[in-house]
């Protein structure tokens, strides 16, 4: 456990790192923005498989027989700046989402995928497979529409509808929220953690070393994704939910919250180590009580940020190099579960800005 | 109809228009690909509808009660070089397609997102209401993965399964087919004209006037969305399907073919008039056969010309500007249902830009 002290070191050392921002992230902050200048953008689709009818196709009668269907492929948008840095960021939403969570903000601004545009980095925004653009599958869905933006407002700790938490990072009209809300998008088939993480690994062996950003739910299955591709060379983690996985026989017990148990897993310690061979930074935002609340909009993450820092304990006793970043612990408040677009997500990019360079990735 | 000696002289004022393209244009043509530079890009949502469920929302529960759903709206990204022409360009994608149609090519060339970008025009490109990334619905629907990839190859005309087209404009290797097939995604609720014509009309509402560019199912929609927004101040329509709306009393009869019996329908003749307003222009490409034929895939769009010539000849008859260019009679061979992604998509852009710039719109 920190110390208020080591909190105090901590804060100091980001604030004199960041002091060596480069020109971009200034006029970042100032607001004067450049025009982006990209070498190249462009989409493709990447993973999936195929699904084949018997028989031969006619085409005058045009029946089921002989064809096909491809689908569970991810969809990618990437831009890659003039004289971009060696690694790409591979961003990768997370439940209920699209690569918009990374694209302009529900306010407005520029997103991450702006902000790191202009630092130089290339970025490739996923849809997942059977999300968005990716929307084949090859299993079925019945979507039913069911009103139920009430609960992510506060499972994504915006506040206790219809209250907004008191300093919370998020603008307060009427119209963010409303295209907070929009950005959701729904499941075209099941999700699937071994299609999507086979998918993301096919991404990285088509593009080559990359690092790996996750949100949420994709924060479980980005783990399963560095098991499947040696082309990930770190993880920056947003707010990962579910899918923590430990050495077997070293699983912790259930986390019981107010909205229901967390539960880890385990994989064989040879495929665990994987995840000690790169550095893991994880960040949780605010009002994440550490005591069990009634809310279970709040207490959900309570019990994920505590798996979160058994799991980096774990890691780096196996000679890894994860941390876990309480945001409030570095004196950074107010923020949701999307730091990346919350009022203050240059500071927040800016913190992953500097860990990259600290690490030797930029 | 237009005698040979007329498509002669047509083909020849395309060619000497196609003298004056700008210097990017012919670095298109070349190869030789410049950075973009782009002033502004970003993503939102505009449009739509809520349901509310009645009661008021227990966040300890988190049940039902007072939960709001927004759906039906569409999303867009769009860039906007530096330097843009006065009026962008929205680009709404056709039947079972995301805007991932504008962006790469099935083979990896640029598609037409990169195409207008580089000739400074400011670009739209929109997920319609229930498709893509616009995926929330306020209506249910259930999606059975259904193989379909043959129809699709004959309607987009391709070819006839197996077969390619003669000469078509479209790269036979396999994984260009993959991508091509893989581009296509679900919608996620019915398609409701009257839902997707307000998004468009709604989000040319907000960013002002602009140019309209539809494809296949699109293009009816997009006639609907004329009558709703005069921002839309001309609409270039690659291959529309169905939805040519007359004056009423005016409805040319159905039209039958080996794909099912094409109709038209009649509006008001003020509705009407407003098409008049606007210079419109109508591409479709090759194998449209010009006599009924025993293939769906083909027969299907030789009705669809035909009713477009009509609709073409009354827009003009009530003072309109509507031109109808079946591109092989002004010597462009080999065009697929996608003109605009197919291995000649620079040629297609350029009569596109040279239209433009004939209207003063560039």
């Amino acid at each position: 456990m920190k110390t208020r002290f080591g909190k105090l070191i901590a804060a100091l050392m980001l604030t004199f790192v960041s002091v060596g921002l480069s020109a971009c992230s200034v006029a970042q902050h100032t607001g004067k923005l450049e025009p982006l200048v990209i070498q190249q953008q462009g989409s493709f689709a990447v993973g999936g498989t195929v699904l084949t009818n018997p028989g031969r196709f006619d085409p005058f009668k045009m029946t089921p027989e002989g064809q096909t269907l491809h689908g569970d492929h991810l969809y990618t948008f990437y831009q890659i700046p003039t004289n971009a840095r060696k690694f790409p960021l591979v961003m990768w939403h997370g439940y209920g989402q699209s690569a918009k969570t990374w694209e302009t903000t529900p306010d407005g601004r520029e997103g991450f995928q702006n902000i790191f545009l202009r630092r130089d980095y290339g970025v490739y925004l996923i849809d997942q497979p059977r999300r968005g653009r990716a929307g084949r599958s090859t299993q079925p869905v019945t979507l039913t529409p069911t009103p139920d933006e009430q609960k992510w407002f506060d499972i994504f700790r915006v506040g206790i509808w219809p209250e907004y938490f008191p300093g919370v990072q998020f603008a307060q009209d009427p119209e963010s929220l409303e295209q907070y809300f929009r950005q959701m998008t729904p499941d075209t088939g099941p999700i699937d953690i071994d299609v999507n993480s086979d998918a993301v690994a096919a991404l990285f062996a088509k593009i080559g070393p990359g690092i790996l950003v996750t949100h949420s739910h994709s924060g479980g299955m980005g783990w399963q994704t560095v098991l499947k591709s040696p082309n990930i060379r770190a993880v920056v983690s947003y707010e990962p939910g579910s899918g923590f996985i430990f050495p077997e026989g070293e699983v912790p017990e259930d986390m019981p919250s107010s909205a229901g148990t967390l539960k880890a897993s385990g994989v064989p310690l040879a495929d665990f180590m994987k995840l000690t061979k790169i550095p893991i930074v994880i960040y949780y935002g605010d009002n994440i009580p550490d005591q069990p609340s009634e809310n279970p909009g709040q207490d959900n993450w309570r019990v994920r940020l505590a798996m979160a820092k058994l799991w980096a304990d774990a890691v780096n006793r196996y000679g890894g190099d994860a941390t876990v970043v309480h945001l409030p612990e570095i004196g950074i408040q107010g923020n949701t579960h999307f730091p990346f677009s919350d009022l203050n997500n240059l500071e927040i990019a800016d913190l992953m800005s500097d860990w990259l360079a600290q690490k030797g990735l930029d």
